[in-house]
């Protein structure tokens, strides 16, 4: 709730959504038509200088924050309904490799016109997901300016059960959440770097534009992972931030990590896209977590009840580096064979 | 925590703030080593997919969030720790606006580049106000693009103590903290629609470019407001969003009104301008508020705990307009002179 620089001569009187356009803002009145709905869990939603929530008693607050881009983050081709989607999917997926539950957020929004339609395939792409995960929108600030979505996620997780990156374990096993890879095929088919069959396209293009976070697997987790994270820059930089912060190493099934990529069984990929898409694709959003070896039929249940398969990849070790093995537990010869992700320190 | 749509080959192991940048990112790195320090009030702090905040019991959370857009939040003129100050201050207002305790913050940035003058420069204002705040930075993400700052400010306050804006009742006083159109003048001044005294300019432009969230106050006054708001943009749009949403109107002494501006001592000005600098100045992120006449001591009280002045200014009336009286209780004639907020329902 703040002011633009340039002012108005009239004072302001829009409610709802602070609003940083210049008056006369007729046009951005349709704001609050697209964003501004009922209150549900909150005490008090969008229209006062804060919004305000309850806390539940025994429980952690979650917080995370993420910045979208146009041209960085996203294409300008996408769609605004898939793009509402991913702009809070991304967030959520913070939550879930926490294993906390959604409970709000907070969303900014800075665009160069309010476009009606756009806005009306933004916020329900964006609060058609929010709804499926109770998650309310209970603030937020529209201002002029190049494209940018910016979105604060609050939830919440029983005091010392949230999933930290810290806790990997020497002998855990490793594990992640459904498909990894098909992100990146689809941007390098948008880039032309490679062609992809029509069909195979489109069902990588819908992992690219909607991922789905794995909300409900993050709190499945709870007390049976040692360390979660989610698979944002690519599964080999994101277990690297677990095994970097609980100071282990790991070893990777070559053939387990490459069954990850769903793609894979519609077309033939050079070795080269295969891993370079696997290991260090990025945009999946799934989950790459660690549980003893003991919590095996607990991480299968909790796969179940949260209706999202799980893959075992490979296993914590002692030292510093992930190395790839094949089936015969020999090392592959890959420039992902070996990496050190201590190197920067 | 997410990817940026410019992959690179390389997994990523940054540390700290999330980071939509393509690796290698090296130039990135020193984003952490301004924003990330250690834990203090926080569960858990920068460097994991969430951050982890204590909830209080008894009370409610507050949520707030602004989005700053160069050129129109701010001028690229400005020096980045006024920048990084004003960035935390205009979140803080909104919470001082409901008389919550600030408790933590997250920061999301876009900038073209990492440079690292801005950065120490930004970083420093920011952490500076953070810190005397009590307010912990916990979180964020960091991305090339087009300058943009979004703060996402978390509070608390005691259940059911929160200042809302649809509080008022008739009869109540109306109250100003600090002063009120400075900022406005200085803003006129960058752009040459005025000229100000070279000390006039430089007390107003450090009205515009470091406001003072008047957060003590609005903890003081809980229990004794029945309704604020921040003046963010412009006294008569910020008092209607009480009166509106309260569904009352109000009488305003035009004297009192003028007296609010600090530098009408130091200058003459046409009454032109200082009725539109103080009634639709904004940017001054001070505190309009109303209160019984009854607690006429308690206001006085709660400003002087403070160490912030405050001014009555009018009081709180049926109907739904805004009147402007001079000394005698007469009806002044200007263009400000009355208001119906109600006008665009």
């Amino acid at each position: 709730n703040r002011a633009a620089l340039a002012k108005r001569a009239a004072p302001c009187t829009e409610p709802g959504f602070s609003c940083g356009y210049s008056c006369p803002m007729g046009e951005f009145d349709l704001i609050d038509r697209f964003f501004k709905r009922p209150v549900q869990r909150a005490d008090l939603g969008v229209g006062d200088d804060c919004a305000l929530l309850p806390a539940r008693p025994g429980h952690q607050l979650a917080l995370s924050t993420d910045m979208l881009v146009e041209g960085r983050h996203f294409l300008s081709t996408v769609a605004p309904a898939h793009l509402g989607h991913k702009s809070l999917a991304v967030n959520l997926s913070d939550l879930a490799a926490c294993g906390a539950e959604p409970r709000a957020f907070l969303l900014s929004l800075s665009m160069p016109r309010a476009d009606e339609t756009w806005l009306q395939g933004f916020s329900q792409g964006l609060l058609a997901l929010a709804d499926a995960h109770h998650c309310e929108l209970i603030g937020g600030d529209t201002t002029q300016g190049p494209l940018n979505i910016s979105i604060t996620v609050i939830g919440d997780v029983p005091q010392g059960q949230a999933l930290l990156r810290s806790g990997a374990q020497v002998g855990d096993d490793i594990y992640v959440s459904g498909n990894v890879g098909d992100a990146r095929l689809a941007l390098e088919a948008f880039r032309g770097t490679l062609s992809l069959p029509e069909a195979v396209f489109a069902r990588c293009r819908a992992r690219m534009e909607q991922p789905t976070p794995r909300v409900a697997l993050g709190m499945a987790l709870r007390g049976i992972a040692t360390a979660a994270a989610d698979i944002s820059d690519g599964l080999l930089g994101d277990l690297g931030h677990i095994l970097k912060q609980s100071r282990v190493g790991a070893q990777l099934q070559a053939n387990a990590c490459e069954s990850l990529l769903a793609c894979r069984t519609d077309m033939a990929l050079p070795e080269h896209w295969l891993h370079t898409c696997v290991f260090s694709g990025g945009d999946d959003y799934e989950l790459v977590f660690t549980a003893p070896a003991s919590k095996r039929d607990a991480v299968l249940a909790a796969s179940s009840q949260s209706m999202t398969p799980v893959t075992r990849i490979g296993i914590v070790t002692g030292g510093n580096s992930t190395v790839l093995l094949d089936a015969a537990g020999q090392p592959v010869t890959s420039r992902f064979a070996s990496f050190d992700h201590f190197a920067k320190d």
